[in-house]
């Protein structure tokens, strides 16, 4: 086949056009990085352009810009939106990199380097794809609107308010992600549901100053002491969140869905490999799976205070900090939790330490049925591209966007996941397996062109 | 009188010198400081012989050089070994000073600097005293020696071995030592009891790398939960210490010295102001005072893991850190104390992490009697340097190193103290008063006149 013998002609050149995009540190929470996220949008929009895309725009936002691209010449047929993102998580601890996060590098069969699964390997996927349709037909086969924003990784601030001043602009009869993960290796997946996400920071404030522990220890409040017994009463001895009212709107699993995500080719195994902790601890009367992929949970994501350098010092810290999230699903309101969680968090405080409270940002969960014939077209690109048997799966991240549009535009959302669960997401050595990357454009390449056919 | 006058004339001169040890940062703890270290011992060696000292030495140990020197021309006259250091703490956090912690700046009456408190400005203040005896009199009219160390504020690792080896040189009739404070302004205080002093750190780890807080939160030990659970089970709700054991031993104060300790003139509402924190908290049953220099406590000095930059990052990190230190009184035996936290604290630790601990300095507590006479001379010197009535006090700081004296030499270790409780020794903004500076000099030469005219 035409399609599938260009794609594989070009696996050198994809992979080094890829390693270029990944170059740029493109870190959205970090303020440094501001050119490089300028210069990650340009290149995005250069690579739209050679996608046979037109129109193509750098739409500028408050804070980063969103690269925005088209293709329309398709009458009669679907018309996709695909979105994903340029930006980042920061690549903090450098040190614990086997290869710099920002020099991407083959190692084993998988390109190492941050944002090569999230999302910049993902997204150049369908790059990609869209562009061997054109190279191989003349002309791209559906309609094809392309959106890639820049502030994914710090909550997406811009990009809702892109989507309503854009509403005809972006119209389209199915939303494509490709920012989720397969199942397991040779295991690829679409996702129908997946986690909200609030995330908050706390800053306490006990003595005006920091105190030397000899002369103040044992008469004064220590703000560290008092987060981290703030922090131990936020879960209770079973795992469960102790926010009032946390719970309360959490959707019960259906006796059929528990059953089907439970029986899913997913290992133990390797999940606690992949941890590499001693131990796996987590909500009682759950399985792995659903603790995951079906229950909201409250994660600390960091703590600072004191003294933190080489060597002691003895000192009572004026102030102590967290940052922690709620990972949230159906029907839970981020909104509402956001209150819960300041309201149950300043009555857990005593009165010797003040407290600011931030929410940074707020995400709704989504979930979604499968019954709409898109998805038997993306299940069989998947096989076909693939090789491999196709599942269904739910996951425990977060994508706002998919929520809000799914809301908003009542169309199908096709999430599908080229990453792989162990492949360091949000942590040091990310990497991507090129087998799914390869595999991901001929998957991709051949669910549009299914989609055209019809 | 011709000695005071002296000291008088000096004034100018005195303080600007003092200026210069300031600004040299003798960081004890931190590696990079290193050549700093060295040149504040060389700049301590040649005041020494300034003052009118002998055989002044650089004694090299395994860490940071110990300066000594001597005046042994008083035959029949009693014998003072002075104790002092010359390395101070670590001045982060730098953003909370006025003016930079190493560019010594006069403010309101008071000299602001790391270490002009704790302990460069006491350890000059005896020098000048020194030196003004020699000047004024041709000859340092007793036996000194001064022994000014670089190791104190990292636990004294080298002095006791370098002791040790100089037992005999060593030899005196008491232990004089400045590093300590007043109980208030106005007030002169001898300190007669310290608390003692262990410290800890301790490394948690939990997954083998951080993962994401979306794809595993909910399933795996996040380190930072775990640790401030365990430091949340470390007091109980009478902020008693919880450790199995650490009262056993604790010595309970006499009914005479507990009512002359809290008949001190020292203002609650002083030490409110100086705390500034919203409320004060402590062991349920005994009064500030007594909180602060007759109990054992155990704090938090710093705390850190996952994600501490601008922004949000969804992680589960794979480790967390915490350095903690236990305040020590009669008669605990800080090894056994160091043995009875590290086991109470894997006993609190779930399977779910492994952890390192590390002691990285134990340290004995002192209290002693004041009826020898050289108290009195004491007393009637400070009385008299100030104008001043004097007290006699307990300090809720540690000096190992009087301890190990006292225990050994069976002197009397005299602890006068030119600090005040609210000039943030070990925290930003570091000062001391002026008046106590210039009245320390005063004092300290009359006080060592005094016992050359016994």
């Amino acid at each position: 086949m035409k399609l599938i013998d260009y794609i594989e002609s070009r696996r050198d050149e994809n992979l080094n056009e890829l390693k270029e995009f990944l170059r740029i540190p493109s870190v959205s929470t970090k303020s440094e990085h501001k050119p490089d996220i300028e210069r990650a949008a340009q290149w995005v929009a250069e690579k739209l352009r050679t996608a046979g895309l037109e129109n193509v725009e750098i739409a500028q936002t408050k804070m980063h810009p969103l690269v925005y691209g088209e293709s329309l010449h398709a009458p009669g047929k679907p018309t996709i939106l695909f979105y994903g993102h340029y930006d980042v998580q920061p690549a903090e601890p450098l040190d614990l990199w086997t290869t710099p996060a920002f020099e991407p590098t083959v190692r084993g069969g998988s390109l190492f380097g941050r944002g090569t699964a999230d999302d910049k390997g993902q997204v150049h996927i369908h790059l990609k794809a869209i562009e061997a349709l054109k190279k191989t037909t003349g002309q791209i086969p559906l309609n094809v609107k392309v959106m890639i924003e820049g502030e994914e990784e710090i909550g997406s601030v811009s990009l809702w308010d892109f989507v309503q001043k854009n509403r005809e602009r972006l119209k389209a009869d199915a939303l494509v992600v490709s920012d989720t993960s397969m199942l397991a290796r040779g295991v690829p997946s679409i996702t129908y549901g997946l986690r909200g996400l609030n995330y908050y920071q706390i800053e306490l404030t006990g003595p005006a100053q920091d105190l030397h522990s000899g002369v103040f220890g044992g008469a004064v409040p220590n703000p560290i002491t008092i987060l981290a017994e703030m922090i131990a009463k936020l879960h209770d001895k079973n795992f469960r969140v102790t926010v009032p009212g946390f719970y309360d709107r959490v959707q019960t699993l259906s006796r059929r869905e528990r059953e089907a995500l439970n029986s899913l080719p997913w290992k133990e195994k390797d999940f606690r490999k992949t941890v590499g902790a001693p131990g796996l601890c987590g909500e009682k009367g759950y399985t792995i799976v659903e603790r995951l992929w079906t229950r909201p949970t409250l994660d600390i994501n960091g703590i600072w205070g004191g003294y933190m350098d080489e060597g002691a010092k003895t000192v009572i810290p004026s102030k102590a900090w967290a940052k922690f999230s709620t990972r949230l699903v159906p029907n839970q309101d981020p909104a509402k939790i956001a209150k819960q969680v300041e309201r149950h968090i300043r009555k857990l405080l005593p009165k010797t330490v003040t407290a600011q409270f931030e929410v940074l940002s707020t995400g709704k969960p989504w979930v979604a049925s499968y019954s709409h014939p898109i998805f038997q077209k993306a299940i069989n690109a998947l096989e076909t591209g693939f090789g491999k048997k196709a599942v269904f799966i739910r996951e425990g991240g977060s994508i706002p966007f998919v929520t809000q549009m799914h809301d908003t535009f009542k169309v199908p959302c096709v999430l599908l996941g080229f990453g792989l669960p162990d492949e360091n997401a949000h942590a040091p050595d990310e990497h991507i397996a090129l087998e799914n990357y390869f595999g991901g454009i001929k998957a991709v390449a051949l669910f549009y062109n299914q989609l055209a056919s019809q």
